[in-house]
């Protein structure tokens, strides 16, 4: 191949790459959410990248559509790359009631894509890790997603956070009262800016956009404003929805979960009501849930959700309420760095056998397959080169652990076991057979 | 919404939901490959689905131009979708070298699309799942990629399989001897059809092909056939290759892989010289490698792969060599199924807790909690109704075991553990603590 006709390596404008060192966080932070969701029962499920652009463009504004990557394939067929992963689920569950078992719970774990404007700092490809319970109004189903929300913030390793609970019927039942229920959308999606503008930010907002007026703007400002503890907010709330069916409902609604959560054992510095939340999304009708870090809470909510009446209504004349959340899981690792929670390495196996003496290779591949069969992962060398060079290696690529076996050793029925952070070494018999290695190995990591 | 908006719910052609039942084995499968891979070093990298068009189709033939999924995106720029991961494995490479360690082993389990003829009953979405060491032309790596197979296949959970093992240099230097050297891509793909068509099948379309003589056609076939155990195998390949460099290089570098392997650990059985393997890209330079399972060899080679010079040359000036293999995600979940290894289930969890006594709700998730911090997933059904009705829910989902407590049994502080396949139960104290509980489901669950 000549140099003129070479192709310059490069990703399209808001796509990236994942190296080793940022994979494998990633990776484990997946492997954490699947195992967490499984443990509640959920079951994975996958659908199609692409879809027929008339299932993603149903329900989606002017704003969804315009990021939508769509084109003709093949076929001639209008297709698109999923923006989410609510739409395809609403189309699976559609398409598949017969065969599935209601309640369902499923997790999904997959790349979305939208054509998003990168000035933001946005990808235009990003994972999302969505949970749901479909089909049951249940408040068991509101206590479980709080729960593994929990769950999930603690596996990941997180000790201070806090889940914030609220119910859009309370905040719906107070807007009944102020007769402001034809208002709502944009009386909530001002509240949802609370975080950013601040309480008065949000009264011009709503003033503006859905002409409340001063009085009215007061008073959704109170209610979002009461504070406390999460009890004595459920008692300042009384009196404020009392006249309202859907207020009541969704009070007794937000009792239940609390008490439910608290039951199971989640500790309340971990669950608070917050009358200010209200989710963006019309789609929401029931329990809200974001979630903070108290460490960094300027990074949003790094896990959300909520109750919704009517999954599916674009595809089906089942009604199919449920609840949901998704975990953020870009933000997360972000969170997780800046932390120092994420050790920077580009190996997920920890231990490092340089290939020190030529004629040796089947020692070293047997010392190897011992310490794999033990379940600890290992990187043998594939050269004879210096050995100072293959522990630079080691270095660069973050091994814990070397084992330096030579002619010498192995004719005296030993190795080293190096710690390549301290540098320090001990010698380790190998007679008669490997499983004083296996021993100090674990010992020299601390497992 | 009414109904005449309705959009009916369906997948393109070609592509397929994963629901519960098959998207757990699989979901299995990939988590024992990455498990299997990091053991040996392998790191995960990630690559977007989406690429400039020229970098996908800068390698492919016309076919598969064909197949590429391609389109002009918001910016006007034509992008298409991966249709494997070997050429955005080449394109990360060349980008990333100065930030990469060599030998740089990697794994990448990801989608790709084709839009291939589907009556072939072929999909237009599937999953690849490719390990790779590049940057090294050592025997040990070689060695090690047939280890990988080895050890995938072995944690996946099969026994009776065979890694056949060939180097392409051994077939070269035979058709230099022939003078056939310049026709050997048509020779090659010839004889990798030697499974399915034999070898008159395969003498025929060399002649026809290749136009080689009767002579040279019975030379090729005689190499090809030789057999025996793999170390007969190289005796008798010895003098067939002697007068050529190459064929004498690829001789002894698979005497080396042959016995690195079985010094591993792994016995002859499950690894074997076959002449007749020749991999049908142009791609592979070196040692070569397909996976036969002994119980449905027709379903073809479920891990293949090889060593190829030249990893990267459409990008860039580095001369990257390197070795790789890949694992056949659908053809194995497919064997797997028709040889019964998968456990029909719609639950990853194995506990079901019936919701029996309606005020018992906190008693149920603190149960479920305690159990789920032994690592026993449970799930909680979320309403009171009959238990006849949960337990049905149960059955059809897979639960192996359900804990039943109602009043009753609280007020004695005990429940039953109930064995859902044969139907025994047994009383289980829950007094004092939950101990006694986890034992009797690990009993139950036997593990």
């Amino acid at each position: 191949m000549s140099q003129t006709t070479r192709i310059p390596p490069r990703t399209l404008k808001g796509f990236r790459d994942y190296l080793p060192e940022a994979a494998i966080p990633r990776e484990r932070l997946i492997e954490t959410a699947r195992r967490v969701y499984r443990s509640y029962g959920f079951t994975p499920i996958d659908t199609p990248a692409l879809e027929y652009l008339e299932i993603l463009s149903g329900k989606g504004g002017e704003e969804s559509d315009k990021q939508l990557y769509k084109f003709q394939d093949q076929g001639g067929r209008w297709v698109g790359l999923r923006f989410d992963l609510t739409v395809p689920l609403a189309r699976f569950v559609a398409q598949h009631a017969s065969e599935l078992t209601f309640p369902f719970k499923r997790y999904h774990i997959a790349t979305v894509w939208r054509g998003e404007n990168t000035q933001r700092g946005r990808y235009r490809e990003f994972m999302q890790c969505d949970f749901d319970t479909i089909g049951t109004r249940a408040a068991a189903a509101d206590i479980e997603t709080g729960l593994v929300i929990h769950d999930l913030l603690r596996a990941i390793g997180f000790e201070r956070f806090c889940i914030q609970v609220n119910n859009r019927m309370v905040l719906t039942g107070l807007l009944e009262r102020l007769e402001l229920a034809d208002r709502s959308v944009a009386v909530l999606r001002a509240l949802d800016k609370w975080g950013k503008i601040g309480p008065e930010g949000v009264a011009a907002e709503m003033r503006e956009t859905a002409g409340v007026s001063d009085a009215q703007a007061a008073e959704v400002i109170r209610l979002a404003s009461v504070s406390g503890t999460s009890d004595e907010i459920l008692t300042q709330l009384e009196p404020l929805v009392a006249s309202s069916a859907k207020g009541e409902e969704g009070l007794a609604r937000l009792r239940e979960v609390l008490a439910g959560v608290r039951a199971a054992g989640v500790p309340d510095s971990h669950l608070k009501l917050n009358v200010a939340i209200a989710r963006g999304l019309d789609y929401y009708t029931g329990t809200i849930f974001e979630t903070y870090l108290d460490d960094l809470p300027r990074i949003g909510s790094v896990c959300s959700g909520g109750r919704y009446d009517n999954l599916a209504g674009l595809f089906t004349q089942l009604e199919l309420p449920g609840i949901g959340a998704s975990l953020g899981l870009d933000r997360l690792l972000a969170a997780m760095e800046e932390l120092g929670m994420v050790e920077k390495a580009a190996t997920a196996a920890l231990v490092f056998i340089p290939y020190f003496d030529p004629a040796r290779l089947p020692d070293y591949l047997r010392l190897a397959a011992a310490l794999r069969a033990a379940g600890i992962g290992v990187e043998v060398y594939p050269e004879p080169k210096k050995l100072g060079q293959q522990l630079k290696y080691a270095d660069r690529r973050g091994f814990r652990v070397a084992i330096i076996a030579g002619s010498d050793e192995f004719q005296n029925g030993a190795c080293q076991v190096k710690d390549l952070a301290s540098g320090g070494q001990r010698n380790v018999p190998l007679e008669p057979d490997p499983a004083n290695l296996v021993t100090a190995v674990k010992q020299a990591l601390g497992i």
